[in-house]
C-alpha cells in the first residue's frame, strides 16, 4: 500500500513537471489535464438506475445514484476495475418531507426529494485521472458551477477507502 | 364527483354483469380482464428515473420510482392524464444502514437498500381499467408473486386522493 502511495506521489510529481515544462500561457491546448471534472457530463438525467441513498444528519439529502452504459454494464457484470469510459452521477436533493403524501396517509411518513443541492460525478479515465485512482471526481452545485480545487482535495482520500470496490461507494440494488 | 362514483359503480356493475352471462368456464380466452396486474411488466429495471422515496415509521422503506419512454415523456411535458401505455415502477426495499459507509465517514449517517421488499406498478390502460380511474395497479412480493384481490383493493380509494395528478403521488426530480 505505501509503495502505492509512493508510486501514486512519483507518477503525479513526474507529470506536474512535466505540465510546468511544456506550458504556454496563453496556448489553452497545452494546459495540463485538469485535476478534477469541472464540465458536467452530457445526457446523465437520462441513465438508468444504480441506487437511492439517504444522508441523514447534517448532509439531510436523499438522492439516486445513475450510470452510463458503460457504468451500468460493469455494475451488472460485477467488473472491477470499472472500464474506462464509465460515468457514475449522484444526485442529490434536500431530504424534504411531503405534507401532501402525508395528509392522505394519515402520517408523518413519507420523504421524497426537496430542492436539488448538488450533483457529482465519478468519469473514469485511467490515464487522464492516474493521480486519483483512474476516476475524475466532480461536484457541480444546483445551479450547474463546478466546485473549486480545494473543495475537491477530499475526494480522492476519502474514496480511496473503497479500494476493494474500485473507489466506488454505491452497489447495484436489484 | 358523488355522479362520478355512481356512473363508475353502474360501468362496474354492468361490467360484472357482463362477464358473469358470457363466461364458459374453461375458456381463459373468456374470462374478464383482471381487476389489477398481475403480470409484471417486462424491462421496468431498465426505465428511466423518476424520483426517490423514503417512507419512515412501519414501512422504513427507501426505493425508486422509474418510468417507461411514454410515462417519462408526459412527467417531462406534465401531461395530465397521462396516456395510454405508461407505466411507473416503484421498487423498495429495506430502508437499511450502510455500516460500511458509516465506518468510512465515521458518522452513523448512510441509508441505502436492503433487501428488496416489493415492487409496485401502476400502467395506464383507459379501457381495460376504465374502473380505476384508467390504472392498473400491481404489487408484487420480492419473489414476484402478485398480491391478491383483498390487498389490492385499497390502492385505487387511496390514490383517487390525488385526482389533480391522474391519481399519481411521484412528483419528477429534475
Amino acid at each position: 500500500m505505501r509503495q502505492i502511495v509512493f508510486w501514486l506521489t512519483v507518477v503525479a510529481a513526474v507529470a506536474g513537471v512535466v505540465a510546468s515544462t511544456t506550458l504556454t500561457p496563453g496556448r489553452a491546448d497545452e494546459q495540463p489535464a485538469p485535476a478534477y471534472v469541472t464540465t458536467m457530463p452530457e445526457g446523465y438525467r437520462d441513465w438508468r438506475w444504480i441506487s437511492s441513498a439517504h444522508e441523514a444528519g447534517s448532509l439531510n439529502s436523499l438522492g439516486a445514484v445513475l450510470g452510463n452504459d458503460v457504468a451500468i454494464k460493469a455494475y451488472r457484470e460485477g467488473t472491477i476495475p470499472y472500464p474506462d469510459g464509465s460515468i457514475i452521477a449522484a444526485l442529490h436533493y434536500v431530504h424534504a418531507p411531503n405534507a401532501e403524501n402525508n395528509k392522505i396517509f394519515g402520517r408523518p411518513q413519507s420523504f421524497t426529494p426537496g430542492p436539488p443541492t448538488n450533483i457529482q460525478f465519478m468519469v473514469k479515465d485511467s490515464v487522464k485521472y492516474a493521480a486519483t485512482g483512474g476516476w475524475g471526481f466532480g461536484h457541480f452545485s444546483a445551479d450547474g458551477k463546478p466546485a473549486n480545487a480545494a473543495f475537491m482535495k477530499p475526494c480522492f482520500p476519502c474514496h480511496a477507502q473503497e479500494k476493494a470496490h474500485d473507489l466506488v461507494f454505491t452497489r447495484y440494488a436489484p
